[in-house]
């Protein structure tokens, strides 16, 4: 975390694993957790939900699916979604490039400083 | 604010205003807020900080310069900034297009639910 702050190609902090979804994190404090997910063709984080914890998602590269309640939605590169506290969501990487997708949760799991 | 999660593209929110940087707003809850800030050509958003807030830019289309105490950093679409409680910083848009940042604060100004 930058004493001053930094400007961030959020795909160069991409971080991509064979075994299933990447996270990488760019910036955290009490409030907020930047993070990147980085996603192989195929690969996908399930629907979940977070107790209390608001989440935005902005599509970096690629493209692929929000995982919804009762459903799906396309998404490309430039998409934003919010999954309020509570609300199921996920994502799915279905294209046959790699898609990398920016998450900011507030706020941070555990609540606490890192 | 949908009950729903639904798929946003940020630019097509962008509210432009002659007078000086036009705001929206795309989600907000106690916890986080969601906004598109919009500069035509020439226009800022002056250098300003925020107690107790966090601030994620992320830049959605356009270039210009992101206002940081003791200087400017160029910035272009995809670029990312995470502006700490209390640092202070802004925006301005040095280019010949128009400039789209989604603007994200943790928590919201007031702290309330709106």
């Amino acid at each position: 975390m930058p004493a001053h702050p930094t400007v961030i190609r959020p795909e160069a902090h991409a971080v991509f694993s064979p075994a299933g979804m990447g996270k990488s994190t760019l910036f955290t404090s009490s409030r907020v957790l930047v993070g990147v997910n980085a996603f192989e063709p195929g690969q996908a984080h399930a629907l979940h939900a977070h107790a209390g914890m608001d989440k935005v998602y902005h599509v970096v590269a690629g493209e692929g699916q929000f995982l919804l309640e009762g459903g799906a939605q396309a998404m490309r590169a430039g998409d934003l979604l919010v999954a309020p506290a509570d609300v199921p969501h996920g994502v799915r990487n279905t294209g046959t490039g790699r898609l990398v997708v920016l998450a900011i949760l507030a706020p941070v799991p555990g609540g606490s400083s890192a």
